[in-house]
Protein backbone atom coordinates (compact mmCIF):
# COMPACT_ATOMS: atom_id res chain seq x y z
CA UNK A 1 0.00 0.00 0.00
CA UNK A 2 2.54 2.60 -1.14
CA UNK A 3 2.18 6.48 -0.87
CA UNK A 4 0.26 6.53 2.61
CA UNK A 5 0.93 7.12 5.61
CA UNK A 6 -0.48 6.12 9.02
CA UNK A 7 0.33 8.65 11.99
CA UNK A 8 1.80 6.87 15.33
CA UNK A 9 1.12 8.58 18.83
CA UNK A 10 3.12 7.48 21.23
CA UNK A 11 3.27 9.42 25.18
CA UNK A 12 6.63 7.88 26.16
CA UNK A 13 7.91 4.28 26.89
CA UNK A 14 6.59 1.81 29.43
CA UNK A 15 2.93 1.32 30.30
CA UNK A 16 2.57 2.53 33.49
CA UNK A 17 3.98 5.95 32.47
CA UNK A 18 3.74 6.34 28.50
CA UNK A 19 2.88 4.32 25.56
CA UNK A 20 2.37 0.18 26.39
CA UNK A 21 5.50 -0.75 24.56
CA UNK A 22 4.16 -4.11 23.22
CA UNK A 23 0.79 -2.38 21.84
CA UNK A 24 3.05 0.08 20.06
CA UNK A 25 6.06 -1.93 18.52
CA UNK A 26 3.00 -4.48 17.37
CA UNK A 27 1.42 -1.29 15.48
CA UNK A 28 4.71 -0.56 13.68
CA UNK A 29 5.30 -3.87 12.69
CA UNK A 30 1.79 -4.51 11.08
CA UNK A 31 1.41 -1.37 9.17
CA UNK A 32 5.44 -2.06 8.30
CA UNK A 33 4.03 -5.34 7.00
CA UNK A 34 1.33 -3.53 4.94
CA UNK A 35 3.64 -0.92 3.44
CA UNK A 36 2.87 2.37 4.32
CA UNK A 37 4.85 4.91 5.76
CA UNK A 38 4.71 5.63 9.40
CA UNK A 39 5.19 8.67 11.29
CA UNK A 40 5.04 8.38 14.89
CA UNK A 41 4.08 11.54 17.31
CA UNK A 42 4.69 12.46 20.62
CA UNK A 43 3.78 15.53 23.46
CA UNK A 44 6.97 17.33 23.20
CA UNK A 45 6.46 17.59 27.17
CA UNK A 46 7.99 16.06 30.83
CA UNK A 47 5.56 13.96 32.72
CA UNK A 48 6.14 12.04 35.97
CA UNK A 49 7.82 8.94 35.78
CA UNK A 50 6.46 5.43 36.99
CA UNK A 51 9.11 2.33 38.09
CA UNK A 52 8.01 -0.62 36.10
CA UNK A 53 9.56 -3.09 38.57
CA UNK A 54 8.89 -1.33 41.79
CA UNK A 55 5.37 0.88 40.67
CA UNK A 56 6.34 3.69 42.53
CA UNK A 57 5.58 6.88 41.07
CA UNK A 58 7.64 10.00 41.30
CA UNK A 59 10.78 8.92 42.78
CA UNK A 60 13.10 9.83 39.35
CA UNK A 61 13.18 12.96 37.61
CA UNK A 62 10.60 13.48 35.00
CA UNK A 63 11.07 12.11 31.39
CA UNK A 64 10.05 14.01 28.35
CA UNK A 65 7.57 11.86 26.46
CA UNK A 66 8.90 12.70 22.56
CA UNK A 67 12.38 11.90 23.89
CA UNK A 68 11.16 8.23 25.78
CA UNK A 69 9.05 7.68 22.37
CA UNK A 70 11.67 7.76 20.57
CA UNK A 71 13.43 4.67 21.91
CA UNK A 72 10.20 2.65 20.71
CA UNK A 73 10.60 5.04 17.03
CA UNK A 74 13.73 4.62 17.23
CA UNK A 75 14.85 8.58 17.07
CA UNK A 76 12.55 8.64 14.50
CA UNK A 77 9.92 10.70 16.19
CA UNK A 78 7.92 14.24 15.86
CA UNK A 79 6.30 16.87 17.80
CA UNK A 80 2.55 15.94 18.37
CA UNK A 81 1.82 19.65 17.31
CA UNK A 82 3.21 18.90 13.71
CA UNK A 83 0.68 16.30 13.27
CA UNK A 84 -1.80 17.36 10.26
CA UNK A 85 -4.87 15.86 9.45
CA UNK A 86 -4.14 16.91 5.80
CA UNK A 87 -0.46 14.84 5.87
CA UNK A 88 -2.11 11.56 7.11
CA UNK A 89 -4.41 8.65 5.53
CA UNK A 90 -5.10 7.49 9.22
CA UNK A 91 -3.93 7.56 12.80
CA UNK A 92 -3.32 4.99 15.28
CA UNK A 93 -3.03 5.14 18.80
CA UNK A 94 -1.77 2.18 21.01
CA UNK A 95 -2.68 1.93 24.84
CA UNK A 96 -0.48 2.56 28.33
CA UNK A 97 -1.78 5.13 30.79
CA UNK A 98 0.18 7.95 28.92
CA UNK A 99 -3.13 7.47 27.01
CA UNK A 100 -5.36 8.06 29.96
CA UNK A 101 -3.13 10.26 31.92
CA UNK A 102 -0.73 12.64 29.46
CA UNK A 103 -2.51 12.53 26.49
CA UNK A 104 -5.77 12.84 28.03
CA UNK A 105 -7.12 13.03 31.51
CA UNK A 106 -9.43 9.99 31.32
CA UNK A 107 -8.02 7.74 34.00
CA UNK A 108 -8.57 10.66 36.44
CA UNK A 109 -11.78 12.31 35.21
CA UNK A 110 -13.43 9.90 33.28
CA UNK A 111 -16.09 11.29 31.33
CA UNK A 112 -15.05 14.49 32.49
CA UNK A 113 -11.54 14.08 30.93
CA UNK A 114 -9.92 16.52 28.60
CA UNK A 115 -7.56 15.42 25.46
CA UNK A 116 -4.79 17.50 24.30
CA UNK A 117 -5.87 20.48 22.40
CA UNK A 118 -3.63 19.24 19.23
CA UNK A 119 -4.81 15.68 19.84
CA UNK A 120 -8.34 16.68 19.72
CA UNK A 121 -8.36 18.91 16.83
CA UNK A 122 -6.39 15.74 14.83
CA UNK A 123 -8.83 13.40 15.81
CA UNK A 124 -11.80 15.91 15.07
CA UNK A 125 -10.25 16.80 11.33
CA UNK A 126 -9.32 13.74 10.41
CA UNK A 127 -12.77 12.08 11.50
CA UNK A 128 -14.11 15.06 9.25
CA UNK A 129 -12.14 13.81 6.30
CA UNK A 130 -13.14 10.27 6.79
CA UNK A 131 -9.69 9.26 7.62
CA UNK A 132 -9.67 6.14 9.38
CA UNK A 133 -8.42 6.01 13.58
CA UNK A 134 -7.13 2.93 15.55
CA UNK A 135 -7.39 3.23 19.20
CA UNK A 136 -5.75 0.13 21.24
CA UNK A 137 -6.55 -0.84 24.73
CA UNK A 138 -7.80 2.55 26.86
CA UNK A 139 -6.75 5.05 24.17
CA UNK A 140 -10.67 4.65 22.60
CA UNK A 141 -11.42 6.91 25.79
CA UNK A 142 -8.94 9.76 23.20
CA UNK A 143 -11.78 9.01 20.69
CA UNK A 144 -15.19 9.74 22.98
CA UNK A 145 -13.54 12.39 24.51
CA UNK A 146 -12.37 13.89 21.31
CA UNK A 147 -15.56 13.25 19.44
CA UNK A 148 -17.67 13.96 22.61
CA UNK A 149 -20.62 17.28 21.93
CA UNK A 150 -19.49 16.91 18.13
CA UNK A 151 -22.76 15.04 17.74
CA UNK A 152 -20.85 11.94 16.77
CA UNK A 153 -21.41 8.60 18.80
CA UNK A 154 -18.95 6.67 18.01
CA UNK A 155 -19.35 2.30 18.67
CA UNK A 156 -15.95 1.75 20.58
CA UNK A 157 -14.76 -1.26 22.68
CA UNK A 158 -12.64 -0.80 25.91
CA UNK A 159 -12.59 -5.13 26.50
CA UNK A 160 -15.44 -5.82 29.83
CA UNK A 161 -13.97 -3.08 31.63
CA UNK A 162 -17.50 -1.54 32.94
CA UNK A 163 -16.47 1.11 34.94
CA UNK A 164 -14.25 2.48 31.75
CA UNK A 165 -17.26 1.43 29.35
CA UNK A 166 -19.88 3.64 31.49
CA UNK A 167 -17.88 6.21 31.25
CA UNK A 168 -17.57 5.87 27.26
CA UNK A 169 -21.17 5.53 27.36
CA UNK A 170 -21.61 8.71 30.00
CA UNK A 171 -19.73 10.34 27.05
CA UNK A 172 -22.29 9.26 24.29
CA UNK A 173 -20.17 6.48 22.88
CA UNK A 174 -21.73 3.36 22.39
CA UNK A 175 -19.88 0.58 24.16
CA UNK A 176 -19.39 -3.45 23.02
CA UNK A 177 -17.61 -5.84 24.77
CA UNK A 178 -14.86 -7.74 22.60
CA UNK A 179 -12.10 -10.39 23.81
CA UNK A 180 -8.50 -9.16 23.49
CA UNK A 181 -8.32 -10.99 20.22
CA UNK A 182 -10.80 -9.54 18.61
CA UNK A 183 -11.81 -5.98 16.98
CA UNK A 184 -15.03 -3.52 17.20
CA UNK A 185 -15.55 -1.45 13.70
CA UNK A 186 -17.36 1.85 13.10
CA UNK A 187 -17.63 1.40 9.53
CA UNK A 188 -19.49 4.92 10.04
CA UNK A 189 -17.15 6.31 11.88
CA UNK A 190 -14.21 4.75 10.63
CA UNK A 191 -13.26 4.11 14.05
CA UNK A 192 -11.44 0.40 14.99
CA UNK A 193 -10.80 -0.70 18.46
CA UNK A 194 -9.21 -3.77 20.42
CA UNK A 195 -8.83 -3.94 23.56
CA UNK A 196 -4.77 -5.50 24.18
CA UNK A 197 -3.73 -4.94 27.31
CA UNK A 198 -7.28 -4.02 29.21
CA UNK A 199 -7.19 -7.65 29.46
CA UNK A 200 -4.65 -9.23 31.46
CA UNK A 201 -3.54 -10.77 28.04
CA UNK A 202 -0.54 -12.36 26.92
CA UNK A 203 1.40 -10.66 23.95
CA UNK A 204 0.11 -13.43 21.39
CA UNK A 205 -3.15 -12.97 21.92
CA UNK A 206 -2.23 -8.91 21.98
CA UNK A 207 -0.61 -9.18 18.56
CA UNK A 208 -4.15 -11.14 17.46
CA UNK A 209 -5.90 -8.38 18.18
CA UNK A 210 -3.51 -5.59 17.08
CA UNK A 211 -3.21 -7.09 13.31
CA UNK A 212 -6.72 -7.19 12.79
CA UNK A 213 -6.81 -3.75 14.00
CA UNK A 214 -4.29 -2.22 11.71
CA UNK A 215 -5.92 -4.48 8.88
CA UNK A 216 -9.25 -3.27 9.51
CA UNK A 217 -8.03 0.89 9.77
CA UNK A 218 -6.23 0.06 5.84
CA UNK A 219 -8.98 -1.15 5.03
CA UNK A 220 -10.88 1.74 5.82
CA UNK A 221 -8.40 4.51 4.41
CA UNK A 222 -9.66 6.10 1.64
CA UNK A 223 -8.83 5.14 -1.51
CA UNK B 1 5.11 -26.64 23.81
CA UNK B 2 4.59 -26.76 27.85
CA UNK B 3 6.73 -27.38 30.54
CA UNK B 4 9.25 -24.78 28.82
CA UNK B 5 11.22 -22.22 29.90
CA UNK B 6 13.20 -19.65 27.84
CA UNK B 7 15.22 -16.93 29.62
CA UNK B 8 15.35 -13.48 28.04
CA UNK B 9 18.37 -11.48 28.48
CA UNK B 10 17.75 -7.91 28.27
CA UNK B 11 19.73 -4.65 29.69
CA UNK B 12 17.21 -1.52 29.85
CA UNK B 13 15.02 -0.35 27.25
CA UNK B 14 16.00 1.15 24.02
CA UNK B 15 18.70 0.32 21.60
CA UNK B 16 21.45 3.42 22.41
CA UNK B 17 21.62 2.40 25.61
CA UNK B 18 20.12 -0.72 26.38
CA UNK B 19 17.64 -4.06 24.73
CA UNK B 20 16.70 -2.87 20.96
CA UNK B 21 12.63 -2.75 21.58
CA UNK B 22 11.68 -4.04 18.55
CA UNK B 23 13.78 -7.01 18.95
CA UNK B 24 12.93 -8.25 22.34
CA UNK B 25 8.81 -7.53 22.18
CA UNK B 26 9.42 -9.82 18.61
CA UNK B 27 11.21 -12.56 20.99
CA UNK B 28 8.53 -12.60 23.85
CA UNK B 29 6.15 -12.21 20.98
CA UNK B 30 7.09 -15.68 18.85
CA UNK B 31 8.14 -17.37 22.01
CA UNK B 32 4.68 -16.97 23.65
CA UNK B 33 3.07 -18.07 20.60
CA UNK B 34 4.81 -21.38 20.87
CA UNK B 35 3.33 -21.56 24.26
CA UNK B 36 6.55 -21.83 26.01
CA UNK B 37 7.73 -20.20 29.50
CA UNK B 38 9.19 -16.75 29.31
CA UNK B 39 11.36 -15.37 32.28
CA UNK B 40 13.18 -12.07 31.50
CA UNK B 41 16.39 -11.12 33.39
CA UNK B 42 18.33 -7.93 33.19
CA UNK B 43 21.51 -6.69 35.40
CA UNK B 44 20.35 -4.75 38.57
CA UNK B 45 22.73 -1.67 37.77
CA UNK B 46 22.86 1.53 36.65
CA UNK B 47 24.54 2.97 33.46
CA UNK B 48 24.38 5.95 31.97
CA UNK B 49 21.47 7.19 29.55
CA UNK B 50 21.64 7.99 25.93
CA UNK B 51 18.62 10.25 24.90
CA UNK B 52 16.76 8.58 21.34
CA UNK B 53 15.96 11.99 20.37
CA UNK B 54 19.20 13.97 20.43
CA UNK B 55 21.48 11.10 20.34
CA UNK B 56 23.08 12.65 23.27
CA UNK B 57 24.73 10.87 26.36
CA UNK B 58 24.92 11.12 29.83
CA UNK B 59 22.76 14.35 29.95
CA UNK B 60 20.07 12.62 31.93
CA UNK B 61 20.74 10.36 35.71
CA UNK B 62 22.12 7.11 35.18
CA UNK B 63 18.60 4.58 34.94
CA UNK B 64 19.08 0.83 36.36
CA UNK B 65 19.05 -1.66 33.63
CA UNK B 66 16.64 -3.84 35.61
CA UNK B 67 14.26 -1.17 36.34
CA UNK B 68 14.16 0.17 32.53
CA UNK B 69 13.96 -3.47 31.36
CA UNK B 70 11.01 -3.37 33.47
CA UNK B 71 9.08 -1.49 30.90
CA UNK B 72 9.57 -4.11 28.35
CA UNK B 73 8.36 -6.93 30.23
CA UNK B 74 5.69 -5.33 31.91
CA UNK B 75 7.14 -5.53 35.56
CA UNK B 76 7.98 -9.51 35.20
CA UNK B 77 11.39 -9.10 35.15
CA UNK B 78 14.44 -10.78 37.43
CA UNK B 79 18.15 -9.91 37.95
CA UNK B 80 20.14 -11.31 35.92
CA UNK B 81 22.30 -13.06 38.88
CA UNK B 82 19.25 -15.30 39.60
CA UNK B 83 19.25 -16.85 35.97
CA UNK B 84 20.72 -20.40 36.16
CA UNK B 85 20.95 -22.75 33.35
CA UNK B 86 19.44 -25.72 35.30
CA UNK B 87 15.99 -23.73 35.23
CA UNK B 88 15.89 -23.13 31.69
CA UNK B 89 15.21 -24.76 28.56
CA UNK B 90 16.72 -22.13 26.58
CA UNK B 91 18.45 -18.18 26.17
CA UNK B 92 17.52 -15.77 23.92
CA UNK B 93 19.32 -12.41 23.83
CA UNK B 94 18.07 -9.25 21.74
CA UNK B 95 20.69 -6.68 21.03
CA UNK B 96 20.62 -2.75 21.03
CA UNK B 97 23.86 -1.17 22.67
CA UNK B 98 23.03 -2.24 26.08
CA UNK B 99 24.98 -5.89 24.82
CA UNK B 100 27.84 -4.52 23.54
CA UNK B 101 28.45 -2.06 26.22
CA UNK B 102 26.69 -3.42 29.46
CA UNK B 103 26.21 -6.63 29.22
CA UNK B 104 29.67 -7.13 27.43
CA UNK B 105 32.31 -4.54 26.73
CA UNK B 106 32.69 -5.71 22.90
CA UNK B 107 31.92 -1.93 21.87
CA UNK B 108 34.78 -0.48 23.56
CA UNK B 109 37.09 -3.66 23.35
CA UNK B 110 36.20 -5.45 20.44
CA UNK B 111 38.10 -9.55 20.84
CA UNK B 112 39.65 -8.18 23.68
CA UNK B 113 36.35 -7.61 25.11
CA UNK B 114 34.59 -9.13 28.67
CA UNK B 115 31.06 -10.39 29.32
CA UNK B 116 29.28 -10.19 32.93
CA UNK B 117 30.78 -12.53 34.82
CA UNK B 118 26.88 -13.70 35.76
CA UNK B 119 26.32 -13.96 31.90
CA UNK B 120 29.42 -15.92 30.85
CA UNK B 121 28.50 -18.59 33.09
CA UNK B 122 24.97 -18.56 31.86
CA UNK B 123 26.13 -19.00 28.24
CA UNK B 124 28.54 -21.75 29.32
CA UNK B 125 26.78 -23.79 31.40
CA UNK B 126 23.81 -23.38 28.75
CA UNK B 127 25.83 -24.43 26.31
CA UNK B 128 27.84 -27.08 28.46
CA UNK B 129 23.94 -28.79 28.74
CA UNK B 130 23.67 -28.53 25.32
CA UNK B 131 20.84 -26.41 25.58
CA UNK B 132 20.25 -23.88 22.75
CA UNK B 133 20.99 -20.07 22.54
CA UNK B 134 19.91 -17.60 20.50
CA UNK B 135 21.42 -14.21 20.10
CA UNK B 136 20.14 -11.23 17.99
CA UNK B 137 21.86 -8.24 16.48
CA UNK B 138 24.92 -7.34 18.04
CA UNK B 139 24.27 -9.96 21.18
CA UNK B 140 25.83 -12.81 18.99
CA UNK B 141 29.88 -10.94 20.30
CA UNK B 142 28.49 -12.23 23.52
CA UNK B 143 28.77 -15.85 22.66
CA UNK B 144 32.03 -14.89 21.35
CA UNK B 145 33.37 -13.49 24.18
CA UNK B 146 31.85 -15.66 26.70
CA UNK B 147 32.81 -19.36 24.45
CA UNK B 148 36.37 -17.67 23.75
CA UNK B 149 38.89 -19.86 25.53
CA UNK B 150 37.04 -22.74 25.65
CA UNK B 151 37.85 -24.86 22.81
CA UNK B 152 34.45 -23.97 21.30
CA UNK B 153 34.54 -22.23 17.70
CA UNK B 154 31.30 -20.94 17.30
CA UNK B 155 29.16 -20.55 13.94
CA UNK B 156 27.51 -17.15 14.20
CA UNK B 157 25.99 -13.89 12.52
CA UNK B 158 26.32 -10.48 12.70
CA UNK B 159 25.11 -9.47 9.47
CA UNK B 160 27.40 -8.29 6.55
CA UNK B 161 29.40 -5.92 8.93
CA UNK B 162 33.24 -6.38 8.71
CA UNK B 163 34.70 -4.80 11.29
CA UNK B 164 32.16 -7.04 14.00
CA UNK B 165 32.60 -10.05 12.07
CA UNK B 166 36.60 -9.40 12.03
CA UNK B 167 36.21 -9.16 16.14
CA UNK B 168 34.47 -12.46 16.13
CA UNK B 169 36.74 -14.30 14.22
CA UNK B 170 39.50 -12.60 16.01
CA UNK B 171 37.97 -14.42 18.92
CA UNK B 172 37.61 -17.77 17.50
CA UNK B 173 34.10 -17.97 15.90
CA UNK B 174 33.45 -18.24 12.46
CA UNK B 175 31.36 -15.99 10.89
CA UNK B 176 28.49 -16.49 8.24
CA UNK B 177 26.89 -13.45 6.14
CA UNK B 178 23.16 -13.62 6.45
CA UNK B 179 20.43 -10.97 5.62
CA UNK B 180 18.32 -9.60 8.09
CA UNK B 181 15.74 -12.07 7.27
CA UNK B 182 17.63 -15.08 7.74
CA UNK B 183 19.15 -16.60 10.46
CA UNK B 184 22.55 -18.59 11.04
CA UNK B 185 22.62 -22.17 12.97
CA UNK B 186 25.03 -23.54 14.63
CA UNK B 187 23.56 -26.77 14.97
CA UNK B 188 26.81 -28.37 16.67
CA UNK B 189 26.79 -26.18 19.14
CA UNK B 190 22.90 -24.95 19.30
CA UNK B 191 23.62 -21.37 18.78
CA UNK B 192 21.62 -19.36 16.68
CA UNK B 193 21.82 -16.11 15.40
CA UNK B 194 20.53 -13.16 13.34
CA UNK B 195 21.26 -9.46 12.06
CA UNK B 196 18.11 -7.87 12.61
CA UNK B 197 18.90 -3.73 13.14
CA UNK B 198 22.52 -4.85 12.52
CA UNK B 199 21.13 -3.68 8.81
CA UNK B 200 19.19 -0.29 8.47
CA UNK B 201 16.21 -3.08 8.62
CA UNK B 202 12.20 -2.53 8.76
CA UNK B 203 10.73 -3.61 11.70
CA UNK B 204 8.93 -6.42 9.60
CA UNK B 205 12.28 -7.76 8.03
CA UNK B 206 13.30 -8.10 11.50
CA UNK B 207 9.89 -9.72 12.53
CA UNK B 208 10.76 -12.36 9.74
CA UNK B 209 14.11 -12.82 11.05
CA UNK B 210 13.48 -13.04 15.21
CA UNK B 211 10.39 -15.48 14.24
CA UNK B 212 12.77 -17.50 12.22
CA UNK B 213 15.74 -17.17 15.34
CA UNK B 214 12.97 -18.21 17.69
CA UNK B 215 11.74 -21.65 15.56
CA UNK B 216 14.94 -22.33 15.37
CA UNK B 217 16.08 -22.50 18.90
CA UNK B 218 12.83 -24.40 20.07
CA UNK B 219 13.38 -26.44 17.29
CA UNK B 220 17.08 -27.40 18.47
CA UNK B 221 15.68 -27.29 22.79
CA UNK B 222 16.32 -30.91 24.51
CA UNK B 223 13.04 -33.20 24.05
Amino acid sequence: MPNKTVGVVLSGCGYLDGSEIHEAVLALLYLDRAGVAVRCFAPDDSVEVVDHASGESGRAAPRNMLHEAARIARGRIEPLAAASAVELDALVMPGGFGAAKHLSTFAAEGPRATVLPELQALVRDLHAAGKPIGAICIAPAILAVALRGTGVQPTLTVGDDGEAAAALSAMGARHQVCPVTGVVVDEVHRLVTTPAYMFDASIADVSTGVEKLVQAVLRLMVR
